[in-house]
């Protein structure tokens, strides 16, 4: 007797899932090695930027008043009477017909209250002295970066659970994070079940394929911000099957298997939750593909059951694993970014239920395009790796033309605040 | 005496920097490290897919012909004398008034050309005997997967220079490909100039800042698919900083210096240049932020001069140094992505060369949109944090309103085949 089971919308599943969050804690790691990790706590300006009176030019820092009678007809003379280079500290006050030669960054000395930029004077020596001729005017304040006026010690700059990009980064240098606050990763343990699996070094055999999924999921993985933990392949065979994933439980976060979801005589993930005195919270999705896809939960480990399928599989888990993933690490953007798109070919399957498609997004004259990636059976192998986004076609549609608008999920993109319907 | 240097357009100069093309070996890493690498081979199908005729769902393998005569008022009945699951071999041919019930991905048995799924048929027990009672006919090839309808044997499948996402990894897994062919990352050296510069486990000093600039670089590098490698600080003192990057350039395939390219008193690297009889490829470019940006070529050394200032070097890294990490990678998208975008703000400052805009793109409407990130004094320190993007504005134009369409580089985007003008 085929056992059935209840189908809930999509939006719900995922909900279900969103409501066991699970948040990392915070590490350090060296500002080297932060890329791409997640900020831990929040990050304000540690001083002043520029932190001091600063020239943004090579040129020569003066008194503005010392300027107020220069003219092309009678241009003023000022003593040189230093150099400073960006990183020098200046040894001399500027005083009244004095003048001190400044490069780009470095510190204004003190007396000065203005920049004339290099190509402005005339340098002459008279006297074994130096002299620079001007021919006009400054205002107190002329190309002048002031301390603090990019931003105040103390500004929020950027917050917890924000992505450290080149950007970041050069923030966080900025204001001496030799070690940065990061979320901790979550780990994630993958097994993939099904005694038709092959390594991924082992020849073809009659009846066998190479186990794939769990290679695909712990990219997946990697790209979501986690550690992806591999346990090995699992045979259909009950007993071993609930100690291996037991014992699996107790080293990850959270628990990835492949296969064995269905209602099939070897599909034993259903009895191994019930043994386990997991809560199922949903094991029926309407959409297609990956329908049997299920979720349960045990204490604080969320236990996912993707579908053996690889397009499944890869369904499965942008939608329910990765938003979990990114919440964990404080992201703000834990969600699917979805956005609207004009389908550029034919779709013309009914959807019964919710229908992901795998597609590739493309910008055409500021637009979003898409198109179906695994369409002809030409193409089926190759649908998932060409695929950048999923057309998210709603259930009890019939099939979409050409131009039609429709709604796609963004795969490579950091992800959205808000979830989605 | 101020140097007078003649500035060319910017895709002029990108062009020339693509003039000295180098290509990475190949060398083969594990398929688990192989994220985000680029395949150094192309990848064709190593066997059939599916490799055998195997079913897609649960159900019984049959003789099409034995079901002719079934319907509702005259079930037929077949006798089952073998169970497949995924990847068993099955030992019986299925002959005349047989079945046997099979998995899904089982391979299907020899004689059966057809499978019914388990939802249409009803199990009955007799004499010890198990028999599966049809109430339809079938006909040869229902339910089958056929080998090798998805994709044939020796089919091209992705091309090298293809970055390897989850999806690339499933097929190389499918594969076989327990190591994978990549293209080995180029090395790319860093020396960050400036008497100002303090290490960023420093105090601040009056008149100093500390080093940014490297380890923004460092993440760009990381981000375009390259080895970044440090080598330090260089205070502006020219023989120390001549011997460093002469000694750097025998450790690296390009190497990157920021700071020193203007005309002022401490910017040695012209003459450094100079001396190492690297052939200069441009030192002006009509451009803002960074028109002192200075490429030079040594041999097959490509010598990245950027500015000092954090945002020019940002963008002179992307313009300028991350196509031709693209390229040695032997990427077809080794170009920044170019789009239109819907301005979201007003930017009415003046562009007398053409300007790039740290920038935010957005999606509204399957529309993109973009604002500018460091518009504010208040944001300038964090412009460079939250762009994504650069706004590309055409030199000789004056100030464009909200509204406007404007051109963006994307920076996250892998990238696009044709460069832009």
């Amino acid at each position: 007797m085929v056992e059935r089971r209840k189908p809930i919308p999509v939006s719900e599943a995922v909900k279900r899932v969103m409501n066991y969050p699970k948040q990392g804690e915070v590490e350090f790691v060296s500002l080297q090695d932060s890329d791409n990790r997640y900020l831990g706590h929040d990050l304000a300006a540690a001083h002043d930027v520029p932190p001091f009176d600063r020239s943004p030019y090579d040129g020569f820092a003066v008194r503005a008043e010392d300027t107020s009678e220069a003219s092309a007809n009678s241009p003023i003379a000022l003593e040189v009477i230093e150099e400073i280079g960006a990183g020098a500290v200046p040894k001399y006050e500027v005083k009244k017909g004095q003048a001190t030669r400044i490069m780009t960054g470095a510190i204004l000395p003190k007396g000065a209250d203005a920049v004339v930029m290099l190509e402005l004077v005339k340098e002459v020596n008279r006297d074994k002295k130096d002299f620079i001729q001007l021919k006009r005017s400054f205002q107190s304040g002329d190309n002048i970066s002031f301390q603090g006026e990019d931003v105040k010690k103390g500004t929020p700059l950027v917050k917890k659970g924000t992505k450290i990009t080149p950007g970041v980064k050069a923030l966080l240098a900025t204001f001496g994070y030799a070690k940065v606050p990061v979320v901790k990763k979550p780990v994630i343990g993958i097994y993939a079940t099904g005694t038709e699996l092959l390594d991924v070094n082992e020849p073809l055999q009659s009846g066998k394929i190479r186990n794939s999924n769990s290679f695909m999921i712990e990219a997946q993985i990697k790209r979501a911000g986690a550690i992806p933990k591999y346990f090995g392949k699992l045979a259909d065979d009950f007993e071993p099957c609930y100690e291996a994933i037991k014992e699996a439980l107790e080293e990850v976060d959270f628990l990835i298997t492949t296969g064995g979801v269905s209602v099939g005589d070897f599909d034993y993930l259903p009895a191994i939750y019930k043994k386990l005195h997991a809560e199922v919270l949903f094991n029926k999705v309407a959409m297609r593909p990956g329908s049997v896809t299920t979720v349960a939960v045990l204490g604080e480990k969320v236990l996912f059951g993707l579908s053996g399928n690889p397009s499944a599989c890869y369904v499965g888990f942008e939608l329910f694993v990765r938003p979990l993933i990114k919440s964990y690490l404080l992201s703000e953007k834990a969600h699917l970014l979805k956005a609207n798109a004009v389908l550029k070919s034919d779709f013309l399957k009914p959807n019964p239920f919710t229908r992901f498609v795998r597609s590739a997004v493309l910008i055409e004259e500021g637009k979003l395009v898409v198109n179906p990636t695994g369409l002809d059976k030409s193409n089926v192998v190759t649908s998932l790796a060409e695929a950048n986004s999923l057309i998210m076609l709603p259930g009890g549609t019939r099939g979409f033309e050409k131009g039609s608008a429709v709604e796609v999920l963004l795969l490579e993109e950091e992800g959205s605040r808000s979830t989605w319907e």
